[in-house]
């Protein structure tokens, strides 16, 4: 099959026959599959059963001697302090220790600048394609998003550089390591030029959400340059808000989270922090601590998730290869870690694939939702979580998926 | 001895030496005791040891087969949503369960009030003598507090009428049952009267925050009304946001809580909470589940908790009984349940006796904390926490405590 491209409007049409043929067949079937979010499979889960083993929890103290049962403790336990720490490579002063969300975090720390805007209309940036829950957070606040292009190594730094004169720009907000959706580590040289910053607003503030910064699926892990140490050099790192959390370590939604931040922010944090709550989880944090134990503890527990992961990414990527190379009109990435895989189709075929598949009964992220207000202006983007499904369901799903991609392009080419 | 206010100067000023020799003696004992904050002590934490068992969790999955490890159900797992229900006398599905902190969700929903205020200036209505870390909440976001008295069955409702037509009022932030400090239940008819308000502010909101719902100390319970189901007979329901938690049941810190509200407040928390989190620690609320089953469950567990705590505040009520009933200028309340005494010494007293106090090494909360900014205008309430210290200490602060206050007395009445 040559590219779809070259070919004739007669070849064409006879494709396309071919391929309806094929996903009338595939939605006979009754499909139930989901690629839609990046929740681990249920073998992940049981690699952190031991978390529940109630003697970790014996004596249930830290090691200072505070009873982790009671109040106290607000910016957390001293010993979880310093494993976050370690798995950001920041002194553990500069880490307070939340709940079971880093969303939440997210939600308080863009709220807490709004509410100190007063109401003045604010605009943030936002490299696309991203994360659909921060630009959902950042929309709840009725916050103008401006979409930053991603290129190979991060955002376009001349695009982020030349918004940052504007006043009215207030924030950026990204993952900077196995980015979501494309799995992109910024490079060292985006990361100086994150810390360089010089943006008219003094408050504007980035949040780095580092979600996958342990999330390896290969030996080689992505170095990410350390943006706090680079700030501080750089004299900026009251601009950072980094956070992180366990959700895809040990349990989603049952994890450990946290903040960190210059010690001028982290105070200003722990200020408010002391009128929202008396304290986060101890419990929850002494039994991560004793059961992972260090950053090595976590480094060997991610290995598991990396070889349950590693088979079900690369079978997404062969089938991609295999139906999608030789049309011609699609491209993906290739992340070494994190939860997503990003498609790119023929522009203008995005939203049509997506409803062809959730019609045959394949779940998929909504087109659009990689970006701002879901709207994908060249409506070619789609985001895979291929960590859900097996092996076999998501093979299927995948196949399917390339079927109504392909349709659709022809559709449109014929058009 | 008789009232201090009949006594000569000279008689006075002889109980004063006296007084003032004997507190000289136990300051030189160097005393390190603590009545400060509402912290159950380490053998109420010790009732709740089996619910750190594993094979509580075992399996993980809620009682319709849903993982408790993953993410998802927003709203709490159906069991927890029940429990609270129970506990609340409210439907199921008017309850949302949340994380560890009761505090957190009402610092949610207060700046959830003043974002949605825009910017303009708004007041809320405060019942005093009453809890600091509400009135900590409120000043955080300059709301400015208009204080109303409690009389003995609740605030002064023909007050909170009154301010009602205020159309800047629009909230209210109250303990209804064993009210922080005093220990008052509301009454049934003022409760009706809370249910019948008809503020003119159209988005006024009562935070009824039932810290205390089952912590009683006698076997009779203080009943109190069910303020939801009066709202939703009189068409106010919309106006009520009831919250609890089990931080005082289980593990401070380390429990579960919940909002319960009207079906379109609910609805509407549930919006706002889908973008702030993708779920709270479902493992947590499956292990309180589990491990108290039910509401008699409950009610089994806070019986141990009484056994604990009532000698403790028998024990305080005894000595102010014995030291303060006398010199006549004192008065305090006798709660039932919850976790404080309100003890009210002369006019003009109260910081003076904290400070002589802490000077002695009796930590108590701060004086004027019953009240919005801290400024207690008659500068004459104390709060006195007795659950967390042993007997024995307990005995030696409060002896202390109402040396303090009456000294403080004797130099005003002196002066």
């Amino acid at each position: 099959m040559p590219k779809y491209e070259v070919l004739s409007k007669e070849a064409a049409k006879a494709e396309l026959e071919a391929l309806r043929a094929a996903y009338n067949e595939k939605k006979a079937l009754g499909l139930r599959l989901d690629m839609s979010r990046g929740k681990p499979c249920p073998k992940q889960l049981d690699l952190s059963e031991g978390l529940l083993d109630a003697k970790l929890l014996n004596p249930p103290t830290t090691e200072s001697g505070f009873d982790c049962r009671n109040y106290g403790l607000l910016d957390g336990i001293p010993e979880a302090k310093r494993l976050f720490g370690e798995m950001l490579n920041v002194p553990a002063e500069q880490v307070i220790v939340c709940g079971n969300s880093s969303l939440q975090i997210m939600y308080d720390l863009v709220q807490d600048i709004v509410t100190n805007a007063g109401g003045e209309p604010i605009r943030w940036l936002c490299p696309v394609p991203g994360y659909d829950r921060h630009f959902s957070i950042l929309e709840s606040f009725g916050i103008e998003m401006i979409p930053i292009p991603m290129r190979s190594g991060g955002p376009d730094m001349s695009l982020v550089e030349q918004y940052c004169r504007d006043e009215r720009v207030k924030g950026l907000i990204c993952v900077p390591k196995y980015s979501n959706p494309e799995g992109t580590t910024y490079t060292e040289e985006v990361v100086r030029r994150f810390a360089a910053l010089q943006p008219s607003a003094r408050d504007f503030r980035v949040i780095w959400d580092n979600a996958y910064c342990v999330h390896d699926l290969y030996k080689e892990a992505e170095p990410l340059a350390n943006v706090l140490a680079l700030a501080k050099a750089a004299g900026t790192e009251d601009r950072f808000l980094e956070v992180t959390s366990f959700s895809k370590i040990s349990f989603p939604g049952a994890g450990i989270s946290c903040i960190a931040a210059s010690p001028a922010n982290i105070a200003a944090i722990k200020k408010r922090m002391n009128i929202q709550t008396i304290s986060y989880d101890k419990l929850n944090q002494l039994r991560h601590v004793r059961y992972f134990k260090n950053v090595s503890g976590v480094s060997a527990h991610m290995k598991k998730h990396a070889s349950i992961l590693r088979p079900k990414f690369e079978a997404v990527l062969d089938i991609l290869e295999r139906d999608l190379s030789e049309p011609g009109f699609a491209s993906w990435s290739q992340p070494r870690g994190g939860y997503f895989i990003s498609l790119n189709i023929l522009t203008g075929t995005a939203k049509r694939t997506y409803t062809r598949c959730v019609e045959a009964g394949v779940t998929l992220t909504p087109a659009g939702a990689t970006y701002p207000l879901g709207h994908d202006p060249e409506d070619k983007n789609l985001r895979i979580a291929p960590t859900y499904p097996s092996l076999e369901e998501l093979q299927a799903a995948a196949g399917l998926l390339c079927l109504c991609a392909k349709i659709a392009a022809l559709e449109v080419m014929i058009a």
